[in-house]
């Protein structure tokens, strides 16, 4: 019996007619592409005291952590890691996990009790979805940040524990999620805020201690932040920082975390080096600044529809799917890489190219990227 | 309001009355003990040639992928890795996941259409028990191994699409799932059969290949293939291996590849050349046959109740919860780590240690650890 690799094979045909396919376009370690499109906004991935810090614990330890956490995965470098991400974020403890994918996962069903109710931002990332689907917990989607939505979501549902799932720094538009808006709104109605800092740690805050910190709500025991360590930082992996019985509980239950292979000992010990980098790193944050500036401004000029990025990711609304393809295809051919957003991978209908401000890339390389995307228009 | 935290700690209190506190042990990159408990089956997250090729990898790429496979985050190592692994594993294709678990959460959902029934074993790993969830389908757990259950479940759902999923070598025991009557079962009904090879993948089979290519099921266009790349082949991330329009179905919609930051270039690097040693590694399984055979009958001769180890996992049955953590933790005082397993953590009610049989370690700590081990008793 094969006829569900037909079934497969017929909804690739409806893929393809509706021009969603997707293809692996691999890279080699260094090309002449102008990289619009990763997450590495600081540029620390290549880093050298980045590099050298992991070379040097795969010396040190080897390539794999050889197991979970809690067998023989945890070293003194993941140690340190969550030690050091606690204090720059300013929680009680931090968790690192394998990915941000699995930290979101392990957080949401961690605040999930019985009765309670999800209320997620109608723009949250897939992990975040994910996450509230496999709680289980009763889950309600609210317009994107909309404080009031938010509100009236938690007054329809009064006396249940209730935990608001938001993004800072929005991965798909750049957009800032109206913190302190929400953090009124859940602490009136008793809920907890969780926020998914991915886009904003090591690119907001003070000392890029990401949208939470600059919010002021760093530390509040209602509040618990997740991120990941594979943008900014440079590297992979994923954190949930909280107080610290949550911590606790996340150990000694959280499934996502006592089950899964711990994250390299060389890919923490780089990790930890970026944080150390990214912390200090006031100029850098001016420069990503900077550019995002220049880029709203050029990209404007030229009439296009540009989002209000808080970080380093910026969204132009292309006229379609097939039009936003095009565009990204012909940016693609003078050299500049940036990402093709299209339904049913956007929240909405909009089909937008998403482009990332990345330090690393020289700066005269970075403004002519900014033209070619224009003239590809 | 932070009567969540005041309800995380009294669950906390429970947990430790019951002897269920779990408490993470940091270690550093090289130290005194002997390691029975990790997954780092042939010893190849130490091996030179591994550690040097993610090494000139982090020189070549920088750390992280800085993207999305689909995005930035596809490299020519991640694509040779593919191949590499779909020829081994005798598949027509494979797609590498970041983490095992990922993997298996994905494999599950894009298996599932509306009506699919899923027939999961008792004593699957919980990154199968979480896929199983978060697809959404009914599922039924047929006791452990047991083929003529998961054929009464079978034949209770006539008509329906139905997957059985069910691991090779199991995690906890070491034990070997009866493939080839899963098998005949699963093609007898039309069903589809999902197998985790985790702890086989580079143990057994021919050329390490893992248990279904040992079954003779390679290839086979009913059969899907999950795996780790973080025990035999001493790395981290995960693969799904099954027919090519499976694979591509997981590309343009599989949400735990589409949204999760691609595996690091250099563990990529360092796993693909871990695969080309354990495919030519019968010397290392020959080794690893030899050790399990060892410590089987030696700690059986000292009167213990131990599994049949089909690859390099085997467990001892421990008198209950508070002697398994106080067997485990006599051998750690003396220099060997152990795993120890206790509920709710086992798919049963029994608290086991589980051994490891890693070649890396030492013949002769090997054979004294077992003595320690029985010592400890
Ligand atoms: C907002 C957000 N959360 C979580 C993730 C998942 O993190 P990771 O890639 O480390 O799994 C991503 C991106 O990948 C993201 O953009
Ligand atoms: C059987 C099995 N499947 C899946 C996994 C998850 O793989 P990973 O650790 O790469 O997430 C593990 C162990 O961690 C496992 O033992």
């Amino acid at each position: 019996m094969s006829g569900w690799l037909a079934a497969l094979d017929r909804r690739a045909a409806l893929r393809a007619k509706a021009g969603l396919t997707r293809r692996l376009r691999p890279r080699a370690g260094t090309d002449s592409v102008v990289d619009l499109a990763g997450n590495d906004y600081l540029g620390l991935a290549r880093h050298p005291t980045v590099t050298a810090a992991a070379g040097a614990a795969l010396t040190g330890y080897g390539l794999g952590a050889t197991g979970s956490r809690l067998v023989r995965g945890s070293t003194d470098l993941h140690a340190i890691l969550e030690s050091t991400l606690a204090d720059w974020l300013g929680t009680g403890a931090a968790l690192v996990y394998s990915s941000g994918y699995l930290a979101n996962l392990g957080a949401i069903r961690a605040l999930v009790r019985p009765r309670t109710l999800l209320v997620c931002d109608a723009h949250n990332h897939a992990s975040l979805i994910d996450g509230a689907r496999l709680s289980g917990a009763q889950t309600v989607v609210t317009a994107h940040a909309d404080p009031a939505a938010v509100d009236a979501a938690l007054a329809a549902a009064p006396g249940r524990p209730a935990v608001v799932v938001t993004e800072s720094v929005f991965s798909v538009d750049g957009d800032l999620a109206p913190l302190p808006d929400l953090y009124t709104v859940t602490s009136r109605h008793g809920a907890l805020l969780l926020v998914d800092d991915a886009h904003a740690l090591g690119v907001t805050g003070p000392a890029g201690a990401g949208a939470v910190a600059a919010a002021g709500l760093a530390g509040r025991p209602d509040v618990v932040v997740t991120a990941t360590l594979s943008k900014a930082l440079g590297g992979a992996g994923g954190v949930v920082a909280g107080p610290e019985p949550l911590i606790r509980h996340l150990v000694d239950t959280g499934r996502t975390f006592v089950y899964d292979t711990a994250l390299p000992p060389a890919v923490a010990a780089g990790v930890l080096a970026a944080a150390r980098l990214a912390r200090a790193g006031d100029d850098l944050r001016a420069e990503l600044a900077d550019r995002a500036t220049t880029a709203v401004r050029r990209l404007r000029a030229a009439g296009l529809a540009v989002s209000d990025p808080a970080g380093g990711v910026l969204s132009i609304t292309a006229p379609g799917p097939e039009a936003a393809v095009a565009w990204a295809a012909a940016c693609l051919d003078r050299d500049v890489a940036v990402g093709c957003f299209r339904p049913p991978s956007t929240p909405d209908t909009r089909s937008r190219l998403r482009l990332t401000v990345n330090t690393g890339v020289p700066r005269a390389d970075f403004d002519r990227a900014l033209d070619i995307v224009v003239e590809c228009a």
